[in-house]
């Protein structure tokens, strides 16, 4: 034995999280979508009431209380829910269950590039089908791939588009293997898929607490599907996978959906706004239905632009990819954090 | 395609935790070995002192501030260290690296029944060996048995006790694959194997906040290595397993050595106190190097006593699997709990 482990994971790079500045830094940090705003009072308070002996025993093995949460404010019930420490540990669970050598996963690009990784780590075959023009899910192209996991996230990144449901609902029709609908950014779309669910069994929809809620430093997801499909997610997934502080904090986050929604109104507004500033400038901004912008700067020098915003403190997102090498993806920030950024911009492009 | 799982996942059934009454549940628990003290006051303070916006933002991807006080505490380099989502999740990441079909994954029996799982999951071979007279480790059977993994918890569960450094060195200098040492109990016990890392590049060892720091609703564990061995586990791990509040006051209970030694003490104590009076009441009570004990009653009906006790609210651990289905398995509680425990013994033995 030359290496210690298996070869598809000796060929593989890992993936690289998007960069960190350490907490207390004075940078506007417009790389990773978080949400500009604190999660909802509920979590704080929710936090503060712990104490040390709740932390003693072993939390529910399957977040009971935060699924309960999730059952009563989204109306599915309760054993349609999976918890994950982070829709990325929905989408471990899937691949994980569903994906070895000799079976494909399949999703169109651009698109979330962990979903190569999790293939990569299981030695299935990827399959990358490009968006066609004004971003057309390449149906007939996925579905003659016969993926035994499909990934379509919708509102996708980093193109912001929403795919719509009459195109998802052809897909899963036609699939036989499972598709995913990644839904990291729905609470900033106008519309979700979520009703497809209880169409197709093969559907599973992940969404976030990341992204909406403002919880990226939570580590909460979940997935919601037929209890026929998820029953193969439950097999695979770690066996205590949420702790007990995840479970409580993020119950009382999903149930204060009035502080989410209004959070989520904030960041559209401030989203119109900002586009309006970048189209000034003379960036090309298409419609998006998530909390950032995916735009060309005029002259489609992203990469210049993106080095000298990190110089003056202000970190967003360039891809060194064949095909979106001359964009950048630009969280929205607080109206005040965008006027920064636009400042920024004009002596720039 | 008649299912859209692996093959491996519709055959396996899947890992079932012990049982876990709700919070509040008037219920003496000796069944999953937790601490039966709470955590380090440090924990409480550094969860209080928690605010909203520090959940806003993405952890550290690497769990560095966690990483940081197990090498300040330990004296190993920082990137020896990797950081577990409870340390289920450090073997989850070491057989899913090293683990698959035409590899085999070796322990001696019994032992935590989670690395069959594992192994399952990832479709390996699984060997298993059984421990000689007197817990002798059948080290000879282990080496030819030639595993990508091989598992070795010392101090083991359901047995307690702990395997000699001697015989952890002559394994790992004969194996080709990984020799994993689980220490998920080293802080109940009077020796470790933290320095057979230093000897043997294939030598993994985990340890958990589960027990010896009463954190087992925090679900933080760890793994220490050669960081050549460690490069395959970051490759596979979730890429922000860790969450910030687990990272930060873990960190707070790694550094607080005085308050979790002092609780190991205790449990030594009561540990010795309870086997006195169960010898007393007739049950055979091997040494123990960990939290609980795994005993024999004078009349080997072990299940007649598990449920007659757990019909009096008190829960201790039943395995019904050939071999051990004699036997008990009673994590060390509070004197006060192990003397409950004793006087409803008395009727029933």
């Amino acid at each position: 034995m030359n290496s210690y482990f298996r070869p598809a994971v000796d060929a593989m790079a890992g993936y690289i999280p998007g960069e960190q500045p350490k907490p207390g830094t004075s940078i506007i940090k417009l790389n990773t979508n978080e949400n500009p705003y604190p999660p909802s009072p509920a979590v704080t308070a929710a936090l503060h009431n712990l104490d040390g002996e709740f932390l003693r025993r072993y939390p529910n093995p399957f977040a009971n209380d935060f699924r309960q949460a999730i059952s009563d404010v989204l109306g599915v019930p309760l054993n349609w829910v999976i918890a994950g420490n982070g829709s990325d540990e929905i989408l471990t669970m899937i691949v994980r269950s569903c994906a070895e050598t000799q079976r494909k996963v399949v999703y169109p690009t651009p698109t979330y590039v962990l979903y190569k990784t999790l293939a990569e780590i299981q030695a299935a075959e990827v399959v990358e089908i490009p968006y066609g023009e004004n971003n057309r899910l390449p149906i007939e192209a996925l579905i003659e791939a016969n993926g035994a996991v499909t990934f379509v996230a919708s509102p996708n990144s980093p193109s912001g588009h929403v795919v719509a449901n009459d195109d998802l609902r052809q897909l899963a029709a036609n699939l036989k293997g499972v598709l995913l609908i990644d839904e990291a950014y729905v609470d900033f779309a106008n519309e979700n898929a979520l009703s497809l669910v209880s169409e197709f069994e093969n559907v599973l929809i992940s969404r976030t607490l990341s992204k909406g809620y403002s919880l990226a430093g939570l580590r909460l997801g979940f997935g919601i599907a037929n209890p026929k499909l998820l029953e193969g997610l439950f097999k695979v997934k770690e066996s205590y996978n949420i702790d007990a502080i995840a479970c409580t904090i993020g119950a009382a986050a999903m149930r204060d959906q009035a502080y989410k929604n209004e959070c989520a109104e904030k960041v559209k507004a401030s989203r119109a706004k900002l586009a309006i500033d970048l189209k000034q400038l003379g960036f090309e901004v298409p419609d998006s239905q998530t909390n950032f912008l995916f735009v060309t700067p005029p002259n489609g020098n992203a990469e210049a632009i993106y080095l000298a915003l990190k110089e003056r403190g202000i970190l967003v997102r360039y891809f060194k990819q064949p095909g979106i090498d001359r964009k950048l993806r630009i969280t929205v920030g607080t109206d005040a954090q965008n006027q920064t950024l636009i400042e920024a911009l004009i002596h720039l492009v």
